[in-house]
């Protein structure tokens, strides 16, 4: 059985990420959403929060379950026993940032880092700008689920 | 009558920025500057100073106006009634950064992105590098107005 | 009353060079698509096919002609009196690739070039690909034109 | 049972192929080479010499089949009943050529295009340079099997 | 005599700096290695300890000196009489980044940027992966000197 | 004595490749400016024109000077002992298509390849742009050196 890993900070959950983490469970039996639980940037949202968004989200897809990656993803790849990490490239610079991470990730532990191509109808979709349109009173109603919508409302409030 | 908006944190506006707000206004009937209020970085000038030098650099030419964007960039022009957001582009990575920002905005409002490539003897200069440049006593009269240096010496001091 | 370029071997002219089109057309008073007489590359279509089918494509848009390109596309930009050119870009491969070309024609007749992005749901469409999915048998009525898909089928069996 | 393919000209298979097989291979359950027929450039070798050497070098490791792709890659994906097409990627000007024909596969047939990154110390291989370093005169002993290198210097002195 | 500087924050100095040095030193008579005192990121090593680091890491290779660069790197080449800046290039998206500062750099002073490819097999190794890394209670042992694991981890403890 | 290499098919030498070629000069004691006997892509004029417009272009520079490369850039580099091949870069996707032919360089007998960035005011001239303005009877006395527009403009009158 082929397990794989769709890492990231996920603050918050988006279209994107689901529509990437769909096509990971295609090609993979398992797939294990690792949700960064020290994000490098600020963070909007906990990492609670964040992985219980994730985990409404993607609770009705069989076969994808969602865990919070404590330190080195390569670390967490071997426990859970995941031959490959997925992510979605947007373009040219994005492969060049995680070129030497894909590298290192095998370096450590052997895992191979598998990139996709999201659905271009969610190609202006991205966790910062999608904070930043509810932060300044726009829609995000079609960019994240309707939960997600309603946890980033609250954090921007609070 | 076409507007265009050439949007920034202009921290501090330089050549390099006039060159491109003047290579808009030579495609559009009108052009306004966009002063973001809440720049992402660390701002060296506050925002009225960032606006007062914009103003003062683009006082000579007629069509160029300038105002703050209090928030979404996309809201901003729809209340100008911007059909376009004028951008300059350096290189692949430049665009591949501005792709999914441009999607976004198109999506939210409609507005389209259009990139131009700025003056290859400007190609040096950009807001970061001129602060470092001052910061360590370097020169920076040739690399944005006058009155921008002034300024920005006084910051620095500060 | 503004004029742009935009120029292309089209061949064949496909739904995503049409989109482009139109991003041009609500960015200036007036477009005309320019057709290169010399594609540089093995051509499927001859060069008053390519024209036509075009021409037939954007009957129906005020504002929107066609005509040939014989030599110099600065040249041409001149001649019609175009203040740009507008091109769509893919990805930073592109941008780099365009790059030196677009200070060219500026640097030959002033005329500028501008970049916009195309609609996502047509980034999988370009010519090249058209003719290859046509010549193996494959459907191309939703890439292209509806007599521009009889076209190419023409010109594939001669 | 999840089958990949690998696809390519393989004119001729060399060390760096080899390396993205083997990544194919541990990733899915099956992998299948997919050699071009009509590959889009002049190349040294004839498809049933790409094809036996593709045969030849990967004839010792299980779940590894080759054939001949007569027309497009999705339909060949559909016939062998692939989930995946798998690419090496060097940089991101690769990402940025690959993306639209991975859109188009997708679209003809549902296909998905996962890109893996070669191991480091093959950076230096591709089969145009293979070609160029033979003709030359130069060592290819230690990019490509053996039975490569015999089979180029025999087409090169043809 | 030919000098050349070879820039960094080095916050730790790895063994893929040591192989860039190594390059530029079988280039120029002498290399000078520049830590940067204000390195813009949050370092974890003060600027004594990454000079001790690099000094140790250096010391048995003739020609290569190390110094701290306290301000704008164009003035320390000028100072210390250097003909060029060596940096190693991993990717297109790193050239963007450095296309701007190495035309301001030669605007300052006249000095020459050169870019040169590390060896492949150091291609997964970056300061900000190895702290990663070393934070999590990874292996460094093989990114870095012995010193500099040492120093790391003390660091981190602290 | 440092000796450089500057490769190339110069057909035509440019003003852009003399910015390269002085650049290269300042940076080490000599330079042998290689002329590709086998250019790979169809050149307008033959190798021995090539070879002239080059030296007639150099003479008055101390230290340069230019030979056929009749075979592999390596075995030619390795023949005039230079320690490196000098090359000039635009942008980001020209890095990624020169990247693995610089470690097939160093592979095949250690030469370095050393990246360097033009002149701004000359970013628009290339070869090939400079053949297709002169084919279509455009200006190219300020793209290449007064004898190299007369051999162009010979060329293609015959």
């Amino acid at each position: 059985m082929s397990i794989a890993v769709c890492p990231g900070s996920f603050d918050p959950v988006t279209l994107g990420h689901l529509d990437i983490i769909g096509r990971a469970r295609a090609l993979f039996d398992q797939v294990v959403v690792g949700v960064a639980q020290n994000a490098s940037k600020n963070v909007l949202l906990d990492v609670d929060t964040r992985l219980a968004l994730v985990a409404d989200a993607v609770s009705g897809i069989p076969g994808v379950s969602v865990a919070i990656v404590p330190g080195l993803l390569a670390a967490f790849c071997r426990e859970v026993g995941a031959v490959a990490v997925v992510k979605g490239l947007r373009g040219g610079a994005d492969f060049d940032a995680e070129h030497p991470m894909a590298l290192m990730n095998r370096h450590l532990t052997g895992v191979e880092t598998v990139f996709v191509v999201g659905a271009p109808r969610f190609a202006h979709v991205a966790s910062s700008m999608v904070k930043d349109v509810a932060r300044h009173g726009g829609e995000i109603g079609d960019l994240v689920p309707p939960a997600v919508e309603i946890a980033v409302r609250a954090a921007l409030r609070a």
